[in-house]
């Protein structure tokens, strides 16, 4: 009952298909393509069924011409005629249908936004389209690698986090953003940053500087690093989530920055690195437009200790979880072959302690902006 | 032998004291009065001491008067010569320290970064300065009660959380920003926005609306609800940070707009109203700069799931703390004696379920936007 008139409304105020931008017209093809699948195998009396590619660790590789983390071939097969797999066949055709209801209406709503929208009790049963979030969230995923779309290119997009200042100057959803005159608190990354929302108009920068936290980046952005330097300023909020990693990758292909990380000497820092640079193992599928295996690692790096001449104040030691954590990256294929690497992770184990970039801090207030980051620039004192 | 070389390229940056701004002049000169009273007891050969107001909630109460949480009279002395308070004392001479350097250098830290800033080895002993964050975070408030200023005029910040769109220009850091050119990811709220940060420019705005999350702020960004209803926009991304607390209250009091809350249906969204409101606990010394008791309540409602003719599928159980938290809720002085917050925390606790705002996507993905908050407006049906 409550589904009738919520259609027609939004049937008023679809958008000329004329008028949708080439990006969401490919996505709605494709998804009109997996609708198709369906209708033609019935139509020719076979079972409807869809390949999903398998999101699992065993179907993850990493792709050494690449230089980046990708899925392999398997796939599992969903068919609507089997008990076991009914329900995800349902759930991802729904995820289909609201995926093309945002499009064709222009608008977005985030992962939970795409839950409630959803979520409904089936007709003349007690059971639900979805019984919590994840469910829904797992579905999006599906269909991202199924039709090879980004969950943005779905009209889906999570939590803004991470922020951005320097010497660019950005269209955003048609308003002009320069990024010199964005005062404290500087742009806000949005989730969705493709070419349909944000557009390049003018850079000064040489190179941006990526920084693990908002507390670092800020006070790169209050000792104007990014005037003096001539770059980009951006952080993620620690695991920077896709919008910044893409946004991120846009600028590193499109204008041909060079990208330097400054994140905490510890195994979360290099994780990271390890994320921006080849992809992650979750989102393997979305490497080829995340991951920038030309990125270098600034720091904070394990001998900066004794380099910088620290105090043994700043000193945490590693847990036993930092331990284990390091000893997997160390074998990291990425990793498993560069002996600067090697040697850096080994290193942090034999220091038994880590070092996070506010640490630099006790040396001087602006240590890290006027002495650390220009000198290791300066030297190209860098790890790749 | 670090500390040598950092004091004096420290003074070296030191802004001429004419230069600084009438605030910072006046924090500086509370520092300055604090260590007075040190050094004048040393002098006459007393006992050097402070009387910090107590922190606890037995020295907190709701006045009537004024309509907002604040600090009763007790103190609690700290004399250096006695050997449970020398620590403490030591401790708080040395965030004063700290913040006095901050503020006449012209930079600004994070918590962390003051740790750091502060933390050493004492001269002579294996004793740290602060042994962890909580302590020099504790004693910041300390300096802050005892002082009465701001943690953000004592030029130490916290995360960015929040941002703002809508009929507002300012001017943070001299730049100028145009609430109503700031794309889709909007201006990220600064930790700090004091006067001498953020200054008001123009303003179109009849009100403010402030969601709680990004994402549906991002709904009503999305779909220009400031540009329709003239208004402001707000989020804090959950329990709004100081910053926000504080820009909303400047903006309530300086541009005389009226702030609407729109927030889940359920204990938490109504201790964020209440926050905003009359305050908190934590921060009661903090009230009168930050409390706006003319905030008033939008939603979502008791009475929504009926009204709004919601289906079950978006009902979220009530836990045994939601039922706790809303049974204290409703006890609070400032809801004890209003029968629209009885009626509204009884009739959530009848229902035994809570909603979300993103909940109402299920009735349109911009139903939120074009008809609950424009009609709730319109019948000015909120609680206050």
């Amino acid at each position: 009952m409550a589904k009738k008139p919520r259609t027609s409304a939004a049937e008023q105020r679809e958008i000329d298909p004329k008028d949708l931008s080439p990006r969401d017209r490919k996505t709605l093809g494709q998804i009109t393509g997996l609708a198709d699948t369906v209708v033609k195998a019935a139509a020719s009396g076979r079972d409807p069924a869809m390949d999903i590619p398998a999101r699992t660790l065993s179907n993850v590789r990493y792709n050494k011409t690449k230089r980046f983390i990708e899925m392999g071939a398997a796939t599992n097969r969903r068919q609507l005629f089997n008990l076991n797999q009914a329900k995800s066949y349902m759930q991802t055709m729904l995820v289909a249908e609201g995926a093309k209801r945002l499009i064709v209406q222009g608008k977005t709503t985030s992962l939970r936004g795409m839950y409630y929208l959803l979520k409904h009790t089936i007709e003349g049963t007690r059971e639900e389209t979805f019984d919590d979030q994840e469910e829904s969230d797992s579905v999006i995923e599906d269909l991202e690698v199924a039709i090879e779309a980004l969950r943005e290119e779905l009209h889906v997009y999570a939590k803004n986090a991470g922020a951005m200042v320097g010497e660019i100057t950005l269209i955003d959803s048609g308003d002009t953003i320069d990024c010199t005159r964005m005062g404290s608190g500087g742009y806000s990354i949005p989730s969705i940053v493709e070419p349909e929302v944000i557009q390049f108009a003018k850079c000064n920068a040489k190179f941006i500087l990526h920084v693990e936290k908002d507390t670092v980046w800020r006070r790169f952005n209050e000792d104007k690093f990014w005037k003096t330097h001539k770059c980009i300023l951006t952080h993620g909020g620690g695991q920077p989530p896709r919008g910044v990693r893409r946004l991120l990758y846009r600028m590193h292909h499109e204008l041909d920055l060079p990208v330097y990380c400054l994140l905490d000497n510890d195994p979360w820092g290099y994780y990271i690195y390890s994320v921006i640079k080849q992809g992650s193992i979750n989102l393997a599928y979305e490497s080829k437009r995340m991951a920038i295996p030309d990125a270098r690692y600034l720091g904070l790096r394990s001998k900066d200790f004794e380099e910088c001449g620290l105090s043994n104040s700043v000193k945490i030691d590693l847990s036993d979880t930092d331990r284990k954590r390091a000893h997997q990256i160390m074998k990291y294929p990425w990793f498993a072959h560069k002996k600067p690497w090697q040697k850096e992770i080994e290193k942090l184990l034999e220091n038994g302690f880590k070092l996070e970039v506010e640490a630099l801090i006790s040396k001087d207030i602006s240590y890290v902006t006027e002495e650390y980051t220009p000198q290791r620039l300066a030297d190209q004192d860098w790890l790749d």
